[in-house]
């Protein structure tokens, strides 16, 4: 079926002709059709069967402009694709911690799959400071699922290749080259920042350490590519509940650095962090909850850590290093330094990408959320600053990082 | 058309119905074909016109089967579409260092291209202490010229990623990853070394430090896709003559990283340098000649760095950091300084891919001629077990490296 963008009506008739939809819905349903799209790159549709509440899904379809920017910008829905394949593989991966894909349609650029009515995005609750017992189990499993079995520490070289040709995502790479490695860091139209901030953003971009480490940072996202990642893991790529983890809109999934979705993640947990300075006037209040964002911080990387060693020693299959090559005295214990020396360097990576991140969140073309929302300049100016000193001192110093506690010790410093 | 192994006849059969060679060849040309393939993968047939001495090309062609191991280890003929996209590619950045393609058939998984009648593989003639006065500027040039141009350093993103889709090459690397990186480190029933060094094979193969640092290399060898690279660059795919250089076989190419490219060269050279303890009786003759060679090492580096930061300074239109990134105060000398550290940071993989390579030549699948020629076991097994302290020391020394004179002093202590 050629492509054509989907209206509410237009829903209804295609899931009507739809075989995996006829054994979805029951054959008297009645489709309810609501559009709740408010991302920019995409119509989202509610589907509901009105005689029978469990029936429901989401219907989310590619567009081939950028919303926010009118049909001016014109991206391609080969997105969707990449949307629609790496959503297939989390499903197989990360079951539970993904929405179920239950059909999909790379010519129409659409994909139909679980409705999650009781989860929120994760930005809102937690600047309502809302807790996430299971979070750190579930996402930093999620961490481990999707990374370590698309890299050479599981796949044969042969199926990781295969994997790698089907993910080369050239365009919406472009976007983060740009927009998180390029453009903030320099004069482009679409820069955005406080600005009470003009001295500290000035400073950044002609810093020329900074501008180096910067770039050799943007060559690891460009070059290094050892998993197929989310590519876009921010707190607004995750719904969460008081149970349950969900990730997202993985459009923007390619073999990449590991390190650019934990920093990703963790980033972002601190960019909330930074926003209670604003969001919760209450000291005691506010000390508890940025205390828990941070032990949520350490303890995600912990957990990964943990779980990604384990996981490799348990599934040593992959083409990397074949348990064969640790055979000799004192080869389990060389195997496992081999582990921990792998893990310490995604943690600098980590940094490297994390600081990266902090410094064009504030000075490129989007901001997040938990910060944009302060409307007290001055106040948000505060937050923004400590994300720049901490951006880039974890870009700075990440070649000197051994343990996450100092990570957290330089966004503790300087906050 | 179909695939079908030629026999001397097919190939005069075939050229006669190609429409490129009904150009390449007069009218009334009379072919004469001879089959000179030494190799174990590929036919290799001189075709020439009886009555023109002039036209003659080389036609090689892919066979499925690896030839010295009989029809016992098939072979996908892939390789041939990575050679040929490889050639058609050099001929586009290296003219003239590269043998001209004429034509080519990716469904016949065969190529026609310049025959070199005047050049031989390099590893004689070095034996032979023979001197080669442009090869270090004509190898620099090559080097920078199919590295620099192909990577984000000149193209773009979605340049890079369109060339970087067509490159990937599983089997191919898959022989690298295994006969590089993993099986001479390990029992593997392939391995021959001479049994002389059983305690120096022995001692890598349970040595932690070194099974981690190549771990890491193999890990580099896999993940990082900096360039198209030519995966195979020793001396056994040069030829030379006093004039010229003329790169082949490029069926291993990939997007890798490009000290690897760098590594194959300087290491070989060095494996010649120390394959004279044997070959060459008289002192004098022998120290002139290793100076030669360990000064082609040197300069090599050394026109590399230069061409490769200029060709850069003058060329930066790729993705990595744009001209713009670095308008700001002192900027020009920051793209400046990094361009300096990019570059160091090639001669530290240089030196850990190479370091790598040396010890495999020493004890996995395939020597190298220059060492494997030399009778004596015991001369062979003073070159060799000089070959397997550098290559330790250059792995394990990497990341302290920042010139080539320290590079060429561990080959000077060690041998």
């Amino acid at each position: 079926m050629a492509y054509k963008a989907l209206d509410e009506q237009g829903v209804v008739d295609y899931i009507k002709n739809r075989p995996a939809m006829k054994k979805f819905f029951s054959e008297d349903a009645e489709l309810k059709v609501e559009e709740v799209g408010d991302g920019n790159l995409n119509m989202v549709f509610i589907v509901r069967n009105v005689n029978n509440p469990e029936e429901k899904l989401i219907l989310k379809q590619a567009l081939t402009y950028l919303r926010v920017a009118g049909e001016s910008w014109p991206l391609t829905r080969e997105r969707m694709r990449f949307e629609i394949q790496a959503l297939l593989k989390y499903n197989e991966l990360c079951p539970g911690l993904v929405p179920t894909v239950y059909d999909s349609d790379v010519e129409m650029s659409l994909v139909m799959m679980e409705y999650l009515e009781n989860h929120e995005v994760m930005r809102k609750p937690m600047v309502a400071r809302k807790r996430f017992p299971n979070f750190v189990d579930q996402i930093s499993t999620y961490l481990v699922n999707s990374l370590f079995f698309t890299s050479e520490l599981y796949l044969t070289g042969m199926e990781k290749k295969e994997l790698q040709k089907k993910f080369i995502n050239p365009d919406l790479c472009k976007l983060q080259e740009d927009f998180v490695y390029t453009n903030p860091y320099m004069d482009s139209e679409e820069n955005n920042w406080n600005s009470i901030l003009d001295k500290e953003v000035k400073e950044v971009r002609s810093n020329p350490e900074l501008k180096i480490a910067i770039a050799e940072m943007k060559r690891a996202y460009m070059t290094h590519a050892e998993a197929m990642i989310h590519g876009d893991l921010h707190t607004g790529s995750i719904m969460v509940n008081e149970e349950d983890t969900k990730v997202f809109d993985p459009e923007f999934s390619f073999y990449g650095p590991m390190g650019y979705d934990i920093a990703a993640l963790l980033q972002n947990l601190i960019l909330n962090y930074l926003s209670h300075i604003a969001h919760t006037s209450d000291e005691s209040e506010r000390e508890s909850y940025q205390n828990y964002v941070l032990d949520m911080v350490k303890n995600i990387w912990i957990e990964f850590a943990r779980k990604f060693d384990e996981t490799w020693a348990n599934n040593n299959r992959g083409e990397l290093v074949p348990a064969k090559y640790w055979d000799f005295p004192d080869g389990e214990k060389a195997f496992a330094d081999y582990r921990q020396k792998y893990i310490a360097r995604l943690l600098q990576d980590t940094a490297g990408h994390g600081g990266v991140k902090f410094l064009r969140r504030m000075m490129g073309i989007v901001s997040v959320w938990d910060i944009s929302s302060i409307e007290d300049l001055k106040q948000r100016a505060q937050a923004e600053a400590a994300a720049i000193r901490i951006g880039k001192r974890w870009v700075l110093e990440r070649k000197t990082i051994t343990s996450i506690d100092q990570l957290i010790q330089i966004v503790r410093d300087e906050s």
